[in-house]
Parts: C-alpha cells; structure tokens; sequence
C-alpha cells in the first residue's frame, strides 16, 4: 500500500460531503514581512499598527490575500491535485479579520458535481471556509474544477450545479468589526479619492510593472503551503519554467493597485475571477481596473466593486474579436473593496 | 596586523579546547515564515500554535531544522573555513524544542585528531552543542572535517579517533517535555498512518520535486549565518553556480518525505550522513525513504529509524557497481523521527 | 483626472515645505529575519536579544540600515520618482533604536533649491526625519537629488543652498539610551578588537565576496516599500535587468564588513555617500574600509569614522587617473560606527 496522496478522482468526490483539510497553519509577523517582500503593496491598514489603530482595530491585519492563499492552499491536496482547470470563483467574502498569531484552518464542502460528457472528467464545485483558532469563519469561497476520471467506468453521480449569485450584494459585505474610517489619515494613507470620487465606468492605469522571478514566485506558493507539483518542478516543461500559481498573479495586481487606488484598504469580497492566461518567470506583469459599482455602506465606509485586470500587455485591451481573452492578459477579477466613504 | 579572520587549520586544534562560536541569534516567527517560504514543509507540529497545543506544548516550536541550521551556521568559521571536506555527521540529539524568541549560540569541543599520512592536512572531530538563553543544550552532534595545515611541517598531533555509535539507540532518544501525541488529530495533520504502520525494509517514494534557485540556496544559507564563500561568490567557479550548503539538501529533502511521512513531527536524532555528490541551482531534486526500525517509545509515542536520499535522479537508485554512490545522488541521511505510535 | 501619483517637479517644491510620506510601516521580527535572509550580517547586537540585553537595551533593536531603508523607501514617490540622479547624502544621525514592533513613517522638509542653468531640471535637498509611533525621531539625513522640471517655462525658484557638515563631528554621535560595552563578550561577538586597536589610515579588505540575484534585490527593495519602477521592470532595458536599489548595496558592503570590523555595532551616523556605478544582478560584490578617525565617547563606548567601499572589482583600487571612480567602484560611504573603547 503506498502512503502517498494520490489527491482524490471525480469519482471520489459526493455531494454534501465536508472535507476537513491539512495542514493547519499560524501566521504572524514573519509571513506579512514576506509578503511585503514579495508584492509591492502598501495599503496602510495592513502595513501599520498605528494606523490600524487609529481605524479602531487592536493592530494591523494580515493582508487579506493571506488568508485566501493560506485557505486555498490547504484545499490543493484534496481538490485539484488532479485537476485538469481551475474554472473559477464566486461568493467570495471576508467575514473577519486575521491578526498575527492566529491559526487557520481549511474545510471544503462539496457543493455541485456534473460528470463532463466525454465520461473522463467532471467539474466539482465546492464551498471552502477558513477558521481560525477558535473556529471562526475568517473567509469563504467557492470555487469549481474539473477533475479527471481514475475510471472512466465508474457511474456518473446524479448532476448538480450549485446557484451561485454573479456577485455578492454591496449590502451584504462585511465591515471588519470597530473598523472606522471617520478620522482616516488620506496623507498617510497616499491619496486624496474617496469612494464618493469613483464612477462606475472609470477606468485606472496602475502605471507600475513588475517582473516575475522563479524564486519570488516558488517562495511566495510554498508560503501558502500550496505544494502542487507544476509550480515547482522545473522538469515539466522543457523550457524549465514553472506555471505561476494564479494566486501569485492576484496578489501582484491588487499590490500594482496602490497606485489610484491607495484607499482600498480591505477586499470585502470576491465576485468571480479567471486566469485568463498561465503566466511564467520572465513575465512583466502590470495592471489595471474599471470601477463597477460605487456603494455607501455607513457614513464613513464606502465600497467600490472593481474589475482588476491583470496583463504582460497594454494597459485596458482584453479581449479579441472572438471575444476571448487575448493572450498576455493574465487576470481577470471582480471583487469589492472597501474605503472611506 | 590583519584583522580579518584566516580561519584555523588543522595544527590549530588541541584535543579537548572547547571554542565558543560568534554570532548569537535569537530565532523567532520571521524564521519560521522564511523556513515556510524556502521548503515545502508542512508538518503540523511546527506549523500550527493550535495543534502544538493540543500536543501538550505551549505552541509551535521552531522547526527543529532551524536549530539544526542556526547552531551549525555558527561554527563555520571555526571549524571548517579551511575544510577540504565535511566527512561526517553521528551522534546528533535533539534535546529541547527551541521556541520564537529563544537565543541560540554554539560550542564545539574537540573530540579527535587524525593527521593524514600525506602531512599536508588531517581529520578534526567536533561535538557541537547548541545552547539557549538559559544556557540549557537543546542539540548536539559530532562532526568531522579534513582540514588544511597552514605549515606542512608543524608536528602531528598525538591521533585520537573517537569512538561513536552507529546509531543514537531508541531508548535514548528524547521525547520533549510535554508532548503527547494522545490526542492527536490525524485528519488535520495530512495522513492516517501511525508508527506501527510502518515496518523495516518499506520504502516511500516521497513523489514531489523542487528545482532549486540561486536566490533561495544563498537566502537560506545567508539566513542561517552560515558565510562560507562557496556558497555565494559566483566567480569561485568558471559557469558562475554556486555550490549549496548540504543543510539546504537536507531540510529539502525533509520537506519533500511530507508526503508519506506527514506524521513524523520530529527530529530526534541523526544518526548519519553523507552529502553524497554536490548540489547546484538548477538541480530538481527528489526525495525517497526506506524505513530502517520502528520502535515504541511510549503508548503515545512511536519512531522511525529512516533513511532518507535525496537525489536529481530516480527515486531508489544509490550506488552503482563500485559500491559508490551514483552522480545524481545529493544526501544520504540516517536519522530518528517521532510520530504517534 | 488621473488618480495615480505622477510625482513632483522641480517647479513643485518651494523652501521650507514639509511634505508627511505615505505609507507608515510595523517593523518587526519578520524584518529581522528577511535583513538576516538578504544580507550575511552577523553583528551581534542586532541578530541577539541575549547579547543586546547583556549591552543594557531591551532586545535587539532592529539593524540600523533596516530603520534607515524603510524610513528612505517612504519618500521615493514624493522626492524621487522624476529624479534624474541620486547626488548625496549628508547630516545622517541615528538617534533612536528602533525595537521590533515601532511603526515608522517619515516626512521631508525642503531646504535647498536650485535651477540649473539649463532650465530643464533642478537641484532639490530635503532633510529627512524618521518618527516612530510616539512621533520620536529615529533617524534624519539631508539627501539631495537632481529633478526635471514639467514645464520648462516656470520660473526659477531663488536658489538657496544649504550648509551642510561634511561630516558629523565625533562629540555629536547619540549613543543608544542604555548602551554599554562595558561587560562586552568579544568571543561571542566574533573579535577582540576594540575601537583603539584601529588606526587612522588602517586600511582592511573585508575578504568575503557575494554574487547579487535578480529576485534578491527586488524582494529587498519591495521590502522597504521603495516602489520605484526601475528596480522592478525588466521591459526599462535592452538586457532585461534591473537597476539595484543603492541601499541594497549599503547593507551588503555594512554585512560584509563584519569580517574585521564584528565589534562595530551600531552605525551612529553617515556622513556622505556616493552610488559610484550602477550596479546589476550578476555583480559580485566585495568590500574594504579605511578608518579615517579614531574617536573615544566615553570610557566604554569609542567610535570609528569609516570610509567603506563596495566594489565588483579589486579592493583599494579607487579612482582613475581622471580622478573619478573607476567603473567597478559601487559605493563610496563616509559614516561613524560605535564600537567597545
């Protein structure tokens, strides 16, 4: 008997089925210094005690997209270690906040499954939470793959695609608890724009690029703990490169953001988003938005939904005439951040 | 007068000195996210505050390859800045977790000399103790050395070849203070198989591969203060590679077992090793084990006896018919693990 | 109306303007150990809570260069970013630890001005201060760049220019509150000797070499949230590299000087500082230093006035014929040390 994970087959998969994931992690200060290391980022309230402080909260938060890469890359061992595409995203929402020192933890539950109908693979959709220590949701997504087949022979489970909302009501986004932008520092913080200075249909050139090497991005996906072999093993492909963890490439664009987007101090949740292209070392990678919805939540917090685009192209092309996605663009998300008001 | 430090040569040791080593450094969560990003463990004793506690430890010590690497790094320019070559490790004991925060220094007494027959150098053996900040041993091991003589003609020493064990004998290994792995959750730590799951002679193919880059070898290496030139100046050598401190093999090579191995929380001993061939950036390296005893320490407690080679070549290829180790293979490491029983 | 930073011209700075930086920063362990990770430093003080406890301060302060690079990176988008060149350094007195855990965040005040003759570009000095989060000043240091202007046609400002110390004099270098060297282990920091064992004009070659990787310098720089493009976008040149960050190249020639100058622990002040040569990934880098004044601050506690030079090249070699650096020469830096009497 082998005592390896061979990861699980569509046909291992049932609907309802709760998957409690390995391993747990706690992160503090070392994993937000490496995050600053690796991603230009520089939104204060995650980069400062103090200034977290002054917006009501015990200290500064890790960045949100830890605890998205930390939850998912728990899930990579029992999800798509044999996938054959990362299909997408919805219903993604931060629900609280994770501070240095807390434990995350990963469970998937197994929301949809619909065999493909070649009969060799299956897309399996499922429902992730990260908890922390003390077994509080921090975050949760969901997320489709398709699976191969161990058997090509093995019954097709009953369908089930899971109705999932195009994005998540600005009404229903959560605000971090004591969070308070009414005496918010705009000079510190690197901008003047409030979300009240945002319009739909606006669209930003983040201006910086960045270049991409092996190193940063095979550090970054072990930090996450997102051990799937294609990131790391140079002996895949022929040219040696390694596909980068898409999650890579979210960060780098919400980091590239900073720049007009300065006050965008926290994801409050991800409405969909595609890796519209693998992307490898070498790659310059730049980014840009269009602002799709501007919502007031309180007197002091506004939330702007944005698309990020994420390319090693020109700024604001996207698609071809075929209407798909050109080439070098890499990313494409949709997802809610929250500002002063 | 220069100030800059020539490093000893063999005519330098007296049996029985006992040298204390520069730099101390205190360890702390910074590492131990480093460590995360520089090797694919995931160990969840080392990994998670929660799960530590609930293994009856105050929380998550330092991976017990920091120590290893820390207590090492420090000897370098004591003992083997003149070394031709590291010929061997035995009688390594883990002794004390070392947790965020603790300070760590070195001392090395001298356990043998050997002049070689040819006078222009001879063997030095070591038994380096790690120790904190209440002066309390948290490792040890022996080590030995070729190192050059300054002057062909100083006198050899008296030759004194200490004895060693072949191995640290299971009753002598140290299960820390407070463990318990009575209450353990298989689930959260990756896999289902206990120490009796395993018996002498199995062999694990530990599946996954990381390619190795400049960067990260000379971060690692640099991390653990260990300031061997070899390590970092590219023009030692005409095609500009560096050659990798054997301890970036090793604790490579310990991640990668996760994957067959994800319940042997700890290092308890090393037994033996060899750095088999060198390692350059570039190399994919792979990890195998054969399983070599299997002891019962307590009810809770169980060990391994492994060994573990990691090579850039085929898992369980060794030696060729000369009896010597084949080119692809990089470490051949015999050591004790604890894991639930 | 564009929301993105396209920084400051000449014509944009007016005397005596203080200009607060974004984006504050916490510094803490994981700084500390990422320092450790991209730079071979060993200096006891600030690699040991143990030995910094046993000198009279709380912990180890962070290294000084950490406290000078975050407080630098803040001001690249308001001083810098249509910088043409980097002209000097002056007035640099470190006046304050910073312990793990203080926010930093810095602000300019303008206090030269100067067109040239051209029209097209000026001269801008701005003395810099680093507070912490109880508004202490850490650091501060007079830095002087050369600015395009937007419009050619805007008037010149009157010209003042300051004057400036050539350097910091001896009886004005702050030592740490609490410091003493007065039960100094020299066997743990790694040398025995002390600041009057050096003399003016003693020349040392720091012997240990380090090869610079692309992934190296730019987590550095990201680290410091120094986001200035040239660093980072590989499309700027022909060659795909990346212009290295000058302070990168500080930290490296400060860790390097360990070899011969262990004891000196604190740097107090820089006095001037040229970036002689650009310097690019694939540049191994070598360092020596010439002690310029031997100075006693107190019974326990001396000072060095260095002159360190970071070179690809041959130590000592300098200047042509020309009298200007030669091509290999990186850094030329002026700065005071505190080291044991």
């Amino acid at each position: 008997m082998t005592k390896t994970n061979p990861g699980r087959f569509f046909e291992d998969y049932r609907l309802g089925d709760v998957i409690r994931h390995a391993t747990p992690r706690t992160v503090a200060e070392g994993e937000r210094a490496l995050y600053h290391a690796l991603y230009p980022s520089r939104f204060a309230l995650h980069s400062s005690d103090a200034f977290a402080a002054e917006c009501g909260l015990d200290g500064a938060p890790m960045d949100d997209l830890i605890a998205f890469h930390t939850v998912f890359g728990k899930t990579v061992p029992d999800i798509s270690l044999n996938a054959v595409a990362n299909l997408g995203y919805a219903e993604g929402r931060f629900l609280r906040p994770v501070m240095p020192g807390d434990t995350l933890r990963s469970e998937s539950e197994v929301i949809g499954l619909k065999q493909n109908s070649n009969g060799k693979s299956g897309i399996v959709w499922v429902r992730t939470r990260g908890l922390n220590q003390m077994d509080e949701v921090v975050l949760s997504y969901v997320r489709w793959v398709m699976v191969r087949k161990r058997d090509a022979d093995a019954p097709a489970p009953d369908t089930h695609v899971p109705d999932l909302e195009k994005a998540v009501p600005a009404g229903d986004l959560t605000i971090p608890d004591g969070l308070s932008f009414a005496d918010y520092d705009f000079e510190l913080a690197g901008e003047a724009h409030r979300a009240s200075d945002y319009e739909a249909g606006e669209r930003i050139d983040h201006v910086d690029a960045v270049t991409i090497e092996e190193a940063e991005h095979m550090m970054a996906t072990r930090l996450w703990q997102n051990t799937a072999k294609v990131h790391f093993d140079a002996t895949n492909r022929e040219d040696g490169r390694r596909l980068i963890y898409g999650g890579h490439v979210i960060s780098l664009a919400r980091a590239l953001s900073f720049n007009g987007l300065a006050n965008a101090q926290c994801i409050a949740a991800i409405n969909a988003g595609a890796h519209a292209n693998p992307s490898f070392a070498g790659d310059t990678v730049r980014a840009w938005s269009e602002v799709r919805e501007v919502a007031k939540l309180r007197d002091d917090v506004g939330a702007l939904r944005l698309r990020t685009v994420a390319t090693r192209g020109t700024p604001f092309e996207l698609t071809g005439e075929d209407g798909k996605y050109l080439p070098d663009v890499l990313l494409d998300l949709d997802y809610w951040v929250l500002m002063p008001a």
